[in-house]
Parts: structure tokens; sequence; C-alpha cells
């Protein structure tokens, strides 16, 4: 008899659980080889994301190295480059030389969830955070520290403001508990930092229905609510994220609020692997209201409609509710269990037996909101609170693959009640790519008086150049500039104060460079350097001569070192801010 | 009275622990105030980061937020620009708009240690692993389980064989516990690698004396080295490592190492804040046998030679060795008990009483080998093995500060010992920035009949570009390209055999770039658009069109997803590499 070869996309909540009770159902039999193909090694134990983001658990124990998971299975970490349905094959890019190999399969299993996607509001790519990934959470919270230790030495009160202002957006699940999270990271830190009061703190949950936590009964959304206003964090409900730049929120009804730190729960989209299946129309696509969902159609067995060794479990899939009209809702409890029916099934259709429908009821609900503090469904009983906590706990830690990880994070959880939290900001790599900021119209980008270290160069957009009148008069505008000008050039030279203001006259994106940036860039592009040094020669032949190297320039101390430029920092020595 | 204010530059072992001393002796007096700066806001506890290299430890653990450490010192976590020894002032760059702020002083000292530099040695820089902050560790441990999930895919024997040789240049403390961790780590993970045979592993240590662990007597060094070789650690003595590129290491007697991790322990550097002060003349530095050291001379009292005021401890010092000739060794126990008598002799100093000489005989060496191993001197009795490591054990944990992070490395032992490694490969943050290979003369850079995938460019010396004989007759070199040319552009269009090879002709640094690197650099720099637009339009004309828009053609799907391009690969799918 040949050998069965199922192929399994995904290392999340759905991928994981399929191999590992189809493995298990396995048992010794050699007829049947199970892979699973995962672009991270490793599995991330996603509800616990909002409290590594906080610090009450350390990255390293939400996850488990996916081989150690399911030892049975064959692993590879590689990235899926397309699946060809025509041939039956998944064709991946592997190894070193990312040499593409072909994988045959005779059973194939979409586990591959979704993607972040914030396309539809300008600017949240570049300047939101978001909370789907281990990487995410790892960042979050070594930014909301890094927003701690400037605010404690910042002395312009409106910087102060804005990096003490935290924003979350999207009422679920994950909204909802990383704002509850966040905010006891935050209060519980204040003490390390004595030019912070507690009242300068400000929390924002943006929403856009008018009550939280819609998945959950209309009580439990209310108790959460009302536990998270009595901490101080403020309900943005019935609002849209319309943008986002560097220094604001842009709302829907056209009004803004300035931070530092946006975290974005909301934006969703297929996975492009699913995304490019189904738009070949290789495997049939679930609708909503005539609207392609990017979600694989499936029967009640898994299997996707009309197509035969082909199954899909969890947040990539549209598997009919078995509890009601429309499909399973996208949760991992959900996932786990389509799971072991799909385990089954797959090996049904392999020994001619008789495949069954996924029946499943969710045990309960539960949201955290920091601070031993909860909201659970559970069983029928509605629980909010310290109790509902407990059980949180409780149910998370029994949840959690793995014994080591289990004692580690109950270590986290039993050291978190004792001890202050961890404020240890870790830049563990330094960030030296090139940032384009993205900025709405009417923002200023360089304010007239400012001592300017940055060079700017215009991505997309118009901005406008403007100075004030003479006594008092109108502003005039004395130059609009657009897509590939580049203006506050003469910060690389020496750091002087902005010699005007420049304004996004439109929705813009420019890139901004430091001087170590131009030198690292110039350094390594040639033809950057050539076009610079022109620039530069051009508008400063004075300082910037044919002879002098633009490396050599830009490579010199800090300008500012050498003394004189900066009359006003240097007048006004630290004393305390 | 007017406050006297004590500066101190640096949180490593001799910043945190003269701060420390000084805020204890000081109790509750008002007229001295002590302000700590420093560009993280942790201290490390560097002698365990290669156990955190090799994953036996968290992170996390051994690190501390500074503020917590000396919660009654003033913290600054910022950059620091400029010692302004004329106007007794620090210039540092703080907060959101990174602006200047001076501070003034009346004691400043100097903790700010040595740093890394590979610049004796080409590609080093590029293509090593360092060893010596928390983001070092971090990666390499990371970067070993990839090499592992690589190989155990890898169908290339080279290319599998590179991936599991590691080599680790320096037989220092820190080399040698490097070497003895890793090789750990790895051969402990191997089991969840079916496809990696242990025989295949190799480990190397390079180290330029003959014998390794120098500063050790003798017999532990040799008792070290017989352990390591008993475990198949090759020793590579009187070797020096002259270059590296992205596939080897080169040494000093013209052999070289294929491999794909290259750890560099060698390599120290002033720090550039001290290397300024003491170029400028600010203040005294030492030599030895006339060369300049880069450190700050102090007397026995740590103040710098005829400077009052000014004080050094630790690395950065030349401080007279109270127990023989020269000076202090740059170790941590030295630092710590350096930063007592700096403490009491900078009260001293502002009370008008004497100060004492720095008096401190080491109590004794430690370095531990990995699997339950180590080499020990303690109070003139030398040890090795098992008891050492049990001994060096003990003392890390008794040395690490912080009760919670003593529980935490204390819990990551024990469950080490009963648990298998964590496997976790952590890409925390996707690296998209661009990447610099180094080559040595006669390296392949592109090999003839391999697909390409990336675009080069020359950013300093020169390459052939070859191609075979007719009928086996010799090699033809068809052109020499040098700095700004660019090849195998063809990549970015198709997934093609390469038509040539193409080979570093000298030293040679080229940039490579992927279809993604250049279609967000293109994205974002229209000037590069240009440039590559141009270029491609010329060489291609006949595929690339005057009206194609370059973003566009690179941001199609990868071109091998689409078929016909790629017989060889697609006609050999998968089965067992």
């Amino acid at each position: 008899m040949a050998v069965q070869r199922v192929l399994i996309l995904g290392g999340g909540f759905a991928g994981i659980h399929t191999a590992k009770y189809l493995t298990e159902m396995l048992g010794s039999r050699k007829d049947v080889e199970v892979e699973l193909i995962s672009e991270e090694n490793y599995f991330v134990f996603q509800p616990l994301l909002p409290e590594v983001a906080a610090g009450g658990i350390a990255a390293t124990h939400v996850v488990n190295p996916i081989r150690e998971l399911v030892p049975k299975a064959r692993f590879r970490c590689c990235r899926i480059v397309e699946v060809d349905v025509a041939n039956r094959q998944v064709l991946i890019a592997q190894g070193e030389g990312l040499e593409f190999v072909a994988l045959p399969y005779d059973h194939l299993v979409f586990c591959v969830g979704k993607v972040t996607n914030f396309a539809s509001m300008p600017g949240v790519a570049e300047h939101a955070l978001a909370m789907k990934d281990l990487g995410d959470a790892f960042k979050l919270r070594n930014h909301v520290i890094r927003c701690l230790e400037l605010a404690d030495i910042e002395t312009n009160p409106l910087y102060k403001a804005a990096l003490l202002t935290f924003v979350v957006a999207g009422g679920g699940f994950s909204g909802v508990e990383t704002v509850g999270e966040l905010h006891e990271l935050v209060t519980r830190s204040l003490k390390y930092f004595p030019r912070i009061a507690a009242s300068e703190v400000i929390f924002k949950l943006v929403h856009s229905q008018d009550r939280i936590l819609p998945e959950m009964p209309e009580s439990l959304g209310a108790a959460a609510r009302r536990i998270l206003e009595a901490r101080g964090i403020g309900m943005v409900l019935k609002a849209r994220v319309k943008a986002a730049s560097r220094e604001r929120v842009y709302l829907g009804d056209g009004t803004h609020i300035a931070t530092r730190t946006f975290v974005c729960t909301v934006g969703n989209a297929p996975n492009p692997i699913a995304k490019a299946v189904l738009a070949a129309g290789s495997l049939p696509e679930a609708e909503i209201g005539g609207k392609k969902t990017g979600l694989f159609l499936t029967d009640a067995t898994l299997e996707c409609v009309d197509h035969p060794g082909y199954w899909a479990v969890g947040d990539c899939a549209a598997i009919p509710n078995p509890n009601g009209p429309g499909f399973c809702p996208p949760t991992a409890q959900f996932a786990v269990r389509q799971a072991k029916t799909c385990a089954k099934n797959v090996l049904g259709r392999i020994d001619g037996k008789p495949t069954q429908a996924f029946r499943f009821k969710a045990l309960g609900m539960l949201a955290s909101l920091g601070q031993r503090s909860a909201v659970a469904q559970m069983l029928g009983v509605e629980l909010s609170g310290f109790v509902a906590w407990f059980v949180w706990r409780t149910i998370y830690l029994s949840k959690l693959p793995g014994f080591v990880r289990r004692v580690r994070v109950g270590l986290d959880w039993t050291l978190d009640l004792f001890f202050p939290r961890d404020i240890t900001q870790m830049q563990l790599i330094r960030q030296d790519r090139l940032q384009v900021n993205h900025y709405e119209p009417g923002e200023i980008i360089v304010q007239q008086g400012q001592i300017g270290r940055e060079l700017y160069m215009i991505v997309r957009g118009e901005v406008e150049v403007v100075v004030p009148g003479a006594e008092g008069g109108p502003e005039n505008v004395v130059a609009k500039l657009g897509a590939r000008d580049v203006f506050g050039e003469k910060a690389l030279l020496e750091d002087t104060k902005r010699t005007a203001t420049v304004r996004a006259a439109a929705s813009v994106d420019v890139l901004v460079m430091s001087r170590g940036d131009l030198r690292s860039l110039v350094g390594q592009f040639p033809v950057l350097d050539d076009y610079f040094a022109k620039l530069l020669r051009e508008r400063y032949p004075a300082t910037f001569t044919q002879a002098q190297d633009l490396t050599r320039a830009l490579s010199d101390a800090e300008p500012s070192a050498r003394g004189e430029a900066e009359p006003s920092s240097r007048a006004q020595p630290a004393s305390t801010p």
C-alpha cells in the first residue's frame, strides 16, 4: 500500500492540534505520513499575549517549539510559496538558498489563519502597534516602558502628555484585555518614575460599536466597561479609526487624540496563501450576503465543498456553525475542537470509513481586565471581578501546552503577586532602517525655530512651506513641495533652528533620515551619494565644496558637540526638568 | 551649603555599584545629588551571557532595571554626546526630540567600559556575532536554532556542513564559556532534528596563544582544554582571525573554515566618549610601553591624575594594581570593589576628609564549560569538573542582584536539569534592512547554474565575471566589475539560472537585495526607482518596457510561483531530503 501524505499548513491552534490528534490516532502506523509546515518554529498561546505585553508573563513562556508539541509529525520551518491544486503539491521555499521544493500531498489541511491588515487606514501600518504575534507583544511592552523613560525627562509639556497617552483601538477580547493589562503595567511602574504623576497618564479605548465585548452577553460587556472606567480608562465608543500619524490617532468624526502609543487590534485580512488559492478559483470561497470572505467554504465534516482531500480548520475556514445559522466563530476553542474532528475525518477518508459532522458548544468566554479582575461566562454562569479573574487564570494555566511552560507561567504569576513589574526596556535589535512617517492634512512636520536634526524626503503627497507674516500678520506660504522633493537638509550639516514651518497640505508620507541614517545609506549606495552630494553642493556652495566627501562630512562628530551652534540648550543647563 | 552634583556615566558593574554605594553612604543627606546616566535602562549581569546564548537562562532573567537597583540615585536614560571638561558639564541628547541638555557636575565618574570593535578584521563586523550585551546573546541563541532548522531540511551537503559548523574566536573566559555552552545547546537539541546526525556537528575554538584561559593557572587552562576536547570541540591554537565572509572564517595562516556561525569574542576598543575626551587631552591617558591605551589614568584613589573631581572605575580605567605591577585587570570583581573605594573617596573629597588607596585581592576565577562542568580557582584551591561547576553556579546565583532574579535563574537552572532545552527560534523583529556581504579574494559570489533571486551592487572592491571554456577548456574572464556596478539584476524579473559565475577579485563588499528589499527601497526612494528602472530598461528592453512601472513589476507574485520558469526544482519534488 502506498503511503498517504497529509500536509498541514500553519502552526497556530488549528495546525498544531490537527497534527497532534492525527499523529496520536495513527500510533505506530507507517502507511500515513503527517507533515506540518510553518514559517515560525514555535506555537504561540495567543490568549496570553496581552499579559506578555504587560510584562506579567515572560515572552518565552507562552511559546512552545512545534517539534516538541508534535514530535511524531514531520516538521518543516519554511515559507509557503504556492498551493498548486492542479498538481496536488505545495511549493515551498526552504533552507539556506531559499531553494524551491514541491511537496506532494494526498490530503491538504489549511490552518493558515488570518493576518493583520491596516491598509484601509492611512498611517496605521506605519505608526500603530499590532497585537497578533509574539513580536507584537514584545515590542509593545518595550515601547510602553520607553515612553515612561522619555516622559520622565521630557521638558516639553505637549510631548510629555502625548508620551503618557495610551490608545487602544478595538473593543473585542484582544483590545479590552490589552488596555486593561497595559493600564496595570503603567500604574504599577509609576513608582520608579518620580517625575510622572498618576494624573498625567491617560488611557483610551476606541471602539466602533456602542458597547464593548460584543461577543459576550450584554451584562458582562457592561460590567467590563464599569470596571475599566472606574480605573480611569476612557471609552471612546461608536468611533472608528480613520488614520494615524506619528503623533495622532484620527477618528471618523474628525477629532483626533495626541499619542505616541497606538495599539490597533482591528484590521484582519485573509492569509495571502488562502487569498491566492481562492482567487484562482481552485477551491470554493465562502460568501456572506454575496460578499466574498476570503475563507475556505467547508461542509460540516470540515472538507472543502466538492473538493475531496482538501480540509480547512480554524480562522481561515468557513465551517457551518453546529449551534445556529452562519459559520463557527474564529476562536481558539473552536479551532481546537475542529482540529479533532478534522483529524478523525482525514483518517476516516484514508481508511474508507464514514466521516462525521463537527459538533461543539462553546464552554464559555473569558476576558481578563488586568489588576486581578476579569469577566467570564462559564456553562451559563456569569462572573466578573476577582472570582472571574481567578477562574480565568486557572483555565488558561491548564490549557497551556507543556509542563515546563505551566510551571514557568505559574511562577511568573506568583512572583507578580508579590513583586513589582519588570521595567527593563530591551532594545534587542537597534532599529537602523529608514522610517516613513505619515501625516494627515494640516499636521506640522517641521516647526520653525525648533532645532533640526533630520532630513525629509517626500514619498507621496504635498507639503507647504510656511513663514509667519511680518509683525504678527498672516502667514505666507512660500513654497509647495511634492513627491521626490527634499527639505530640512541643512540639518545634515549643522544643528540650526528651522527657518520655516513645513506643514502637510494633503495626506503625506515622508522618509525621515538622521545624519547617521544617511551616512550608512550613502556608504552602501553610491547612487544616493551622488544624488545628495549634488543637492548639498547646489544648495550650500559655501559650506559644502566640490572637493568635500559627503560621507566624511556626515561622519564628523555631531556638529553641536563642537560648540557654538546651540546657545539655547547650552544656556539652559539641566536643573530639574 | 550648595548641593554637590556627582554624575556617573555608564550602567555596567562599575556605574551601578558606584551609584549604589554612594547613595547608601549618603543615607538621607540632601547636600549631595547622585545622578546616573546610561543609554539602556537596565543592567546586564554579563558573566551569565553565554548561558543566555545557550538557552539555559532566559534573557530577561539576567537583567535588572537600573531604577530598581539604585532607587535613591536619579536616573536618566539617554545618549551621552560629549564631556565638556572646560565648562564642567556633560552634554546629553534626551527625550522625544533628542533635545540637547547640559548637565553640570562637581564630580564626574567615568564607568563607560569598552566597546566591541572588529575594524581590523575585514568582514567580521558584517558576519560575526559578538558576545558583549544582551542583544548579542539573544541573537546568537536564535541564530544557532535557525541553523539547526535550516540544516534539518537542507539538501546541499556543503551548505549543510557549513550550517552545522560553529566557530568561536577567543580563548579567554568569554570565548571558552560560549563554545562550551553552545555545544551543550546543540547536542541537547539534536533529538528534535531527526535529519541531523551528531557526527555532522563541528565545533572549533580559535585562539591566538598556545593555551586557552591564559588568565588562569596553566593547569586549569589545560584541564578546560581536556574537558572541551573530550566532547569533540576542536582547538585551533596559535591562530588569528584575519577576515570573515558570509561563508567562511579566514585565519592568519591562509587557511579557512566554512561556517555560518562565527562568534567573535576578541576585538575591544575604548568607548567613543572616553576616546574623545582623551584625544582632546582634557584628561590624562594611560600608556603601556609608550602606546596609548584609551584608558583614563588614575592614581591609587581612582581619581584621574592631576584632575581633582574626575574619577574612573572599571574597564575604562587604568588603575594601579595593588597586587603587583601594571594596572588592575578588567573584571567584574575588580570593578565592584573599585566602585566601593570610589564612592568612599568621592564622599571624602566632598567632606574634606582623606581619601584611601584601592586595595583588593581577587577571590578567585571561574569559567563554566557547559554540561555541568567548569574550572575554578578559589582562595588558592584549583577545581575542575562537576564540583567547580557547582561552585560556579552557587557563587553566581549569590552575586546576581535582586531576589526575584535569583529565584528566576534558580528555577531556570532547576528546570534545565530535568527538561530539554527550549528550541523556540524567536524572530522578534524581522530584519528588513539591507545587507552588505563581505567576500575575500577568490570567493564565489554567484555560481553559474544556480537559480538567482538576488541583485548585487558592489560597494567596494572588484569582481570577475567568469564562464567555463568550451568543452572543458580553461575558464574565460569575460568582464571585471568595480564599485557602483550592478550584477545579477535579471533575478529581479525572473528566477532563471545564473548565466555566469561571479568571483571576488579582491577583498570586496557587496550590497545584496532581494526583490522585496528593492521593492520597499524604490517605494521609499524615488531616486533609486529612476536609477533601477533605467538600468533594467537598458539591459532588458524586451521584457521591461518604458511604460512598465518598476514597483509594480517587482510587486508581482514571485515569478516561480507562476509556473514555467523553473523546471529543475519542480521536476524534483520533495521525497526525503
